[in-house]
C-alpha cells in the first residue's frame, strides 16, 4: 500500500505546494520527453467535463466541431509573417519517415490558423456561406523552455474556435461574445471569477489585429491566462485568398477569429481552490463528486448494505466513487481529501443503527450527520452550496488583490506583495518594457469591466490617460 | 450556390464510388499533407457519438480514460525488438526544434504500448494495484504509402485500451472480452456485422503473442479489420520491467493486453450501408437523425410554422436539422439523401391543410405520408427499423458471401468472385505467404465462431486438419 504523501504547506512554498498537490492527487505522471505529462483520471475527467459542458455551450452557438490534421507543412505557416516568428522558436519539426528524409519539413501544430486558412478557402465560396463556424479539440506541441504542469507543457490539450465573418463588425461581436462564453463558464463550471480584457499590442497573440483575455488571480496573487479570443481581422485572408462573393457579386475577403481554452484550466483550479489537503474540484466538473467510505465493512456487514443503499439513492444524479477497500478510515479520508472530491459519505458500524451518516465538505471540511432519509435533499443542496462557497471565497480574494496605483513606486510595492495592479498608463512600448524588466510583472490586459477610475495621470509621462492597464506577475 | 455533384455507380466503379461519396457527402476535405484528412461535422460527428457509446461501455467495464504524450523517445520504442520492426518505416521522426538539433530524435506515437509500459511501471507496485486497466482516445501518425480516406490515413484518431493482469488467464480472457465488445458495439450501433477470428501468426499485432480481431465484409466483398484485440503477454513487461509483488511476496512479470478501434469505423460505415446516393448513417450514431425539410416556406408562413411545431415535438429525443435556406426541394432532398441522414420530413403548404406530412427513410427511400398527431411514435418505431434493417441486410449479404472452399483452385475462384473463402490450411508461414502473393488475398483469420467444418484436408498438404482459415481480399 502506497503512504499518501505530505503536502508541503501552501504559505511556506506556493510552487512547491502545487507540484506536491498535482503529483500526490493523482493527478498526472511526468512524461519521458521532458515537458510532458500524463493526465490520470483524475484530471482527464476534469478535462472531460470541461469537454461535455462545453459542447453544449457550442452547441447552443451553433458552432460544430471538427478534426484537422496535427500536420503543418514549412511553406504554410510561413505565410503570415508575426504569426510564424511567434511560434518558430517552439516548433517541433518532423524532418523524416523511418529512414527517408522529407523533402519538405513539417511542423506539429503549436495552433491551427493557418490549417484552418487553407480549410476555409475551400469551403468558401459566397454570402451564404458565412458566417462559418468551427471548433475543434485538439492537442497541440509548443517546445516551452520552462514548463509546469498543466500551465505550461510541451504537449497539451485545447478547444480552438475558428470562424469567417462578412463584416469587420460581425467578427468583432464574435471575439467579445466568446471572450464572454469563456468568463461565463469559468464562473458557472470552474468556479474561477476573472477579469476580461484587451492585451496590449505586445501581448497579442502572434498574428491577431486584437486579443482579448480572462485573467484568473492565483492564490499566490500571480495572474493566469486561463481563455484569449482573437480578432483576427484580414490578416490571415488577405494572405491565404479566403474570399467569397458577397451579395453585390464582389469578391471579398473575410474577417475572422480564434480562441480558445486548454488543459492550463486545471492548474487553474487547482491553484484557486487548493487548500493544504490538495486540489478541490468544484463539484460541477468532478469526475467523482462523491466518495462513499466504508469503515469496518469487515467486522459488520450491514456497513456494506447501508452504503449500497446510498449509493443506489444518489448514482441516478451523481458520479460516485465506494471505496470498499480494507484500509484504515483515516487513509480513505486523506486519499479522498487529496483527489479533491467535493464530498466525502462515512458509514460506519454506528450508523447501521442511528439511520444517520457522517457528511465531509472538502471544501470547508465540515462535517454533519444526515439521516438517510433526508440524504437526496441534503446532497442536492450541499453540491449547490459548495458550487457557490467556493466561487465566492474566490471572488473575495479576487477583489481584495486589485490595487490602484498612481506613482511607478506604489505599482512596484504592490507587485512586490504580489497584487493586481490597476495603473494609469498610456500607450508605449517603451515603458511597458521597462515595468516588465524592472519589476518581472508583465501587462495582463486593460480590463473592460473593472470599477475604474475615468481619467489618471500616466505614471510615467504624467499625462492625463484614461487607459488604464492591469500589471501582475503572472505563470 | 454549389452543386450537388454526382457519384459515380457503385456497380461501375467501386473505388471510385467510395471517394464520391466520401468528397460529396461533406464528410472530409484533404489536408495539405499528403495522406491526412479534415473530419468535417458529418463524419467528426459519427466519431464522437462514438466515442460518447463506447465511453459508456468502459465505464461499465471499470476502465478509465486517461491521456498520454503523443511523444516517443526513439530509445523507448526500440526497447521491443518485434514491435519497432513493425513500425519503424512509418514512423515521424522530430529531429529539431526551432532551429536547434535535438540530441536524441523523438517519434509520433503510431500506437502507445511503449508509453503505456513505462507509466504503468510506476503505478504498479502490488497484487492490489491489479489489474488495472485504462483507455485513451487520441490521433496516432503512420506514414502509409498508400492511403484511403478514414481506411489508411497518416494521422487518424481511435481509442486505444490497455491492461495489466497478474494472471495469464484474466489476459487472455481480457481479450476476449473486448473483441465481444467490439462485436457487439459495431452490431448494436453501426449495424456491422463481424466475423470474430485469430489473426495468423503472420498477420499480428507487431509485439502481440495474439491478436484477434473482428473482420467486416465491404459491399464490394473486400474484408475489412474493425477492430483488435491483442494478449501481449509478457513481452513488454519483461522489457520494461513492469512488475508487481504478489500475495507471497513475490516479484512477478504482469501480463498485458491493448485494444482499438478508430476512425476507419467511418470508413467500414459507407461500405456497410452507402449506396448509389451517398452514405447512409445507422440512427443510433448519426450526428443528425432527423432533417425537415420546409418547401416553399416563402409562399406559406404556415409552413415555417408547422416545421417548428413537429421540431419541437421531436427535438428532446432527436437530433434534428431544420433546413430553411430557399433551394429547392428536390435540391434539399438530394442534399439530405447525400449527407445519409436517416429520416426526412417534408413540410409544404399542402400539408399544413391535411396536418400530414411526408417522411422519407434514407435506407429504403420509401416515403409515408403520416399524421401530425402520429408522428412521436411513428419517428420512434422508424428509428429502431431503419437501424435493424440496415444490420439485417448487411447480415444476410455477408452470410451469403461466406464459401467454403476444398482446393486451392476453388479459394482462387471464390476470391475472383470476391467471397470470404473458408479453407482448411494446416499452419505454415509458406503456404500463407504463396496464396499473398497469388491472390492478393490475405488470411484474415481463424475463425472462433463460424459454422465450420468439423475437418478438412489442408488445401496445399491434403493433411487432415481442424485449421480453418478465412480468406479474403482486404483494405
Amino acid at each position: 500500500m502506497k503512504e499518501i504523501k505530505q503536502i508541503t504547506p501552501i504559505e511556506k512554498n506556493f510552487s512547491k505546494w502545487y507540484i506536491d498537490v498535482v503529483t500526490n492527487g493523482k493527478l498526472i505522471e511526468y512524461g519521458t520527453v521532458k515537458g510532458t505529462i500524463i493526465f490520470k483520471p483524475n484530471s482527464y475527467g476534469i478535462w472531460e467535463n470541461i469537454q461535455v459542458n462545453f459542447n453544449k455551450i457550442l452547441k447552443q452557438q451553433n458552432i460544430r466541431n471538427i478534426y484537422l490534421p496535427m500536420l503543418i507543412p514549412a511553406n504554410l505557416i510561413s505565410k503570415e509573417k508575426n504569426h510564424v516568428d511567434g511560434f518558430a522558436p517552439e516548433l517541433a519539426t518532423i524532418t523524416k519517415v523511418g529512414n527517408k528524409q522529407l523533402s519538405e519539413e513539417i511542423y506539429i501544430r503549436p495552433t491551427s490558423e493557418v490549417l484552418f486558412a487553407e480549410f476555409f478557402k475551400t469551403e468558401i465560396n459566397s454570402y451564404n456561406d458565412l458566417p462559418l463556424a468551427y471548433n475543434q479539440w485538439a492537442n497541440v506541441l509548443r517546445w516551452e523552455k520552462t514548463t509546469n504542469p498543466f500551465l505550461r507543457n510541451t504537449e497539451f490539450l485545447w478547444q480552438e474556435g475558428h470562424t469567417c465573418h462578412s463584416t469587420q463588425e460581425e467578427a468583432e461581436e464574435m471575439t467579445m461574445n466568446m471572450i464572454n462564453v469563456y468568463k461565463i463558464f469559468l464562473r458557472d463550471y470552474l468556479a474561477i471569477p476573472v477579469i476580461t480584457g484587451i492585451k496590449t499590442e505586445l501581448e497579442k497573440f502572434s498574428g491577431a489585429v486584437s486579443t482579448f483575455t480572462v485573467e484568473a488571480m492565483m492564490k499566490d496573487g500571480k495572474a493566469l491566462q486561463s481563455g484569449t479570443s482573437h480578432f483576427l481581422g484580414q490578416n490571415f485572408s488577405k494572405i491565404f485568398n479566403i474570399s467569397y462573393k458577397s451579395k453585390e457579386n464582389k469578391s471579398e475577403f473575410v474577417y475572422q477569429t480564434s480562441w480558445g481554452i486548454s488543459t492550463r484550466l486545471i492548474g487553474a483550479i487547482i491553484m484557486t481552490h487548493g487548500d493544504n489537503r490538495g486540489i478541490i474540484i468544484p463539484p460541477k466538473i468532478a469526475p467523482i463528486q462523491i466518495d462513499i467510505i466504508q469503515i469496518m465493512a469487515n467486522k459488520e456487514p450491514k456497513v456494506e448494505e447501508l452504503s449500497t443503499r446510498i449509493f443506489d439513492q444518489l448514482k441516478g444524479e451523481y458520479s460516485i466513487r465506494v471505496d470498499k477497500s480494507n484500509k484504515t478510515a483515516g487513509y480513505k479520508a486523506a486519499q479522498s481529501e487529496i483527489e479533491g472530491i467535493p464530498i466525502r459519505i462515512e458509514v460506519g458500524p454506528r450508523d447501521v443503527l442511528t439511520e444517520e451518516v457522517a457528511i465531509i465538505r472538502r471544501d470547508t471540511l465540515e462535517k454533519v450527520m444526515v439521516k438517510i432519509n433526508d440524504l437526496t435533499n441534503y446532497i442536492s443542496k450541499l453540491i449547490d452550496l459548495i458550487q457557490s462557497n467556493l466561487l465566492q471565497s474566490a471572488e473575495i480574494r479576487l477583489k481584495k488583490n486589485i490595487k490602484v496605483a498612481t506613482t511607478y513606486n506604489e505599482l512596484k510595492t504592490y507587485l512586490e506583495d504580489n497584487k493586481f495592479v490597476l495603473v494609469p498608463i498610456i500607450n508605449n512600448n517603451e515603458y511597458e518594457k521597462k515595468i516588465k524588466e524592472e519589476t518581472t510583472a508583465t501587462a495582463r490586459c486593460i480590463p473592460l469591466e473593472l470599477d475604474i477610475p475615468t481619467e489618471g495621470m500616466c505614471i510615467f509621462s504624467g499625462e492625463k490617460t484614461t487607459r488604464f492597464v492591469i500589471y501582475a506577475k503572472s505563470y
